[in-house]
């Protein structure tokens, strides 16, 4: 199926595009009424992930309400700690809470490598009921987490601000913590090329907690495995957000990945000269702009595409889109973009 | 009273010293068996707040049982809000909560600049006692929080991931922010002036949430009132602390501060270079390196002294201490740094 807009792509590939492409981080989801009448449909978040025609649904509504560049398929990162033999639960405004957590080595016996192809049937048959009803009309994007942050949750048991028993282990056990990220690479390689085989079109890798580390042990626990992810995926491009990582960004440029995303609050300009010219950069308005005026919007946005210029850039904002933002001002920073004019 | 042990004083000024100062944020407090026996002897956490007594015996508690070579006054950054007239609660397990917000600028109305010689005597009641009972042995530290940071919880009604509610407001109506982060400056310059002339050697400010801003806002929005506080404090020395202020870095070198604290996430050679030479630098040392074996505690401390060197240092975590960390690891630490000999 050749994409009838394939801006995004072309984007990042490091190709001319007539325009710079846009999407949202979150942006199938609670912003949109007609997400919330789906959600409200189910008994729970996981249910809507795990319900393939539900979740293609939500997928595609951001394509046709708010004229986004591309589709990610509505999923969560933490389906792979589950199919590697973790549970969780999605707590309502508590968030992800893990019944059992890694403490040590022995709890090691109880993972598994997930088997994507089987356990995680429900997001590939999303991935295949979308890309059908898009029917080319955009790029689907298919992600996972990274290993360090899917790591942090698996022995955390739940979100943190600190994160110290997870990086605790890191001191306490490191063998063990390699085991553990190795495991998780493995799993995430087979998820990911199972999203590509079912039509993703690209894929990006979410290192959320990226930012609680030092730089040593960011490239030892977090770059490495990465690396081998990016390595692993040849198929299609692949784009590597790690939020808060201000210091990996000079390794990321050597990464053999297509895309690296910016959080909202690394400097434009700095952030290429970091990682050079070899690299398409993704992002990365704050979410809180969008709770500005139509006019003020309009200001950041074009301030933001004029520091990215016209080459190797798909906008997006620099985390995911908060649920409270008004959907028109997230049109309005859609349409920006696609309006917006270099001066040549 | 002449200070018998002046190392952190004479370090921030920049002079010579015999060795490196040591002291941890958040040394005063569940880490020590002797401070919860204190704590379990009151109803809350607000009521040791505010009975000058027991501050300062828990404030003292770390000279005497792991011979830190400062005190830091026993308080919250939070007392300063509540003496503008918003009042908070510490929820166990959750933290602050303030039952009313501000939320436009007619709330601003119900606050007033502190006055803090009346509402904050409890705070410089239990700074007299406290150097009364050290008795010159060590220096004792007062401290504030950035006005950046309490806004956010002013602003927020609680700690959050995102501060989404804070960071909004900076698009929707920055006036109102601007005007409740004067009122903030002021409250905290008279504070910070009350706890000097109860005897603080030393002052430092905690931007917590300094993270969180992008280059451009924070400037605007929290480093200007930094300065304003830091221009109106000459009596001390004062030491700015931003947690994950990475951009921040370098306009800090021009403030009038002395010292600079680092965060364990910021590279040091990397910030010695951005600061330049005329600031002590304070940190780094990952609080979950306190979780390793005492060998791997000393490896960690030394290897940070050595990055740091023998100037302009004064040895500390880049976070405050994890409450469940043993404090025989926090005495390795703290011994590691008072016996360590730079080679020549």
């Amino acid at each position: 199926m050749q994409l009838k807009n394939d801006l995004l792509i072309r984007a990042a590939k490091g190709e001319k595009v007539e325009r710079t492409p846009v999407w949202l981080m979150r942006q199938a989801g609670r912003i949109l009424p007609e997400y919330r009448k789906v959600r409200a449909s189910v008994s729970g978040f996981k249910e809507l992930v795990k319900t393939p025609e539900l979740a293609a649904e939500v997928t595609i509504q951001p394509v046709d309400l708010l004229g986004v560049d591309a589709a990610i398929i509505f999923s969560d990162i933490l389906v792979i700690p589950e199919a590697m033999g973790l549970d969780y639960e999605m707590v309502e405004k508590t968030g992800p809470v893990f019944p059992k957590t890694i403490n040590n080595a022995s709890d090691l016996d109880q993972l598994r490598v997930a088997d994507a192809a089987r356990d995680l049937a429900y997001v590939t048959d999303a991935i295949q009921l979308v890309k059908k009803e898009l029917n080319g009309r955009v790029p689907l994007i298919g992600f996972a987490g990274a290993p360090w942050t899917l790591f942090c949750y698996m022995i955390e048991g739940s979100g943190s601000k600190t994160f110290s028993k997870a990086r605790k282990v890191l001191y306490t056990d490191p063998q063990m913590a390699h085991k553990l990220l190795d495991m998780i690479t493995q799993s995430t390689i087979t998820y990911l090329k199972c999203q590509i085989d079912a039509g993703a079109d690209i894929v990006q890798l979410f290192d959320s907690w990226g930012g609680i580390l030092g730089d040593n042990q960011y490239n030892e626990f977090s770059m490495k495995y990465i690396e081998t992810i990016c390595n692993a995926i040849t198929e299609v491009p692949i784009t590597v957000f790690a939020k808060g990582a201000y210091l990996a960004r000079e390794k990321m440029s050597s990464l053999a990945c297509e895309t690296i995303g910016l959080d909202w609050n690394m400097d434009i300009a700095e952030s290429r000269k970091i990682i050079g010219d070899q690299k398409t950069l993704q992002g990365n308005l704050d979410p809180c702009a969008l709770y500005g005026s139509y006019d003020e919007i309009a200001i950041q946005t074009k301030s933001m595409l004029n520091q990215f210029g016209s080459h190797r850039h798909i906008a997006n904002l620099g985390h995911g889109v908060y649920p409270d933002t008004n959907p028109d001002h997230v049109r309005c920073f859609i349409d920006t973009v696609k309006n917006f004019q270099f001066n040549s």
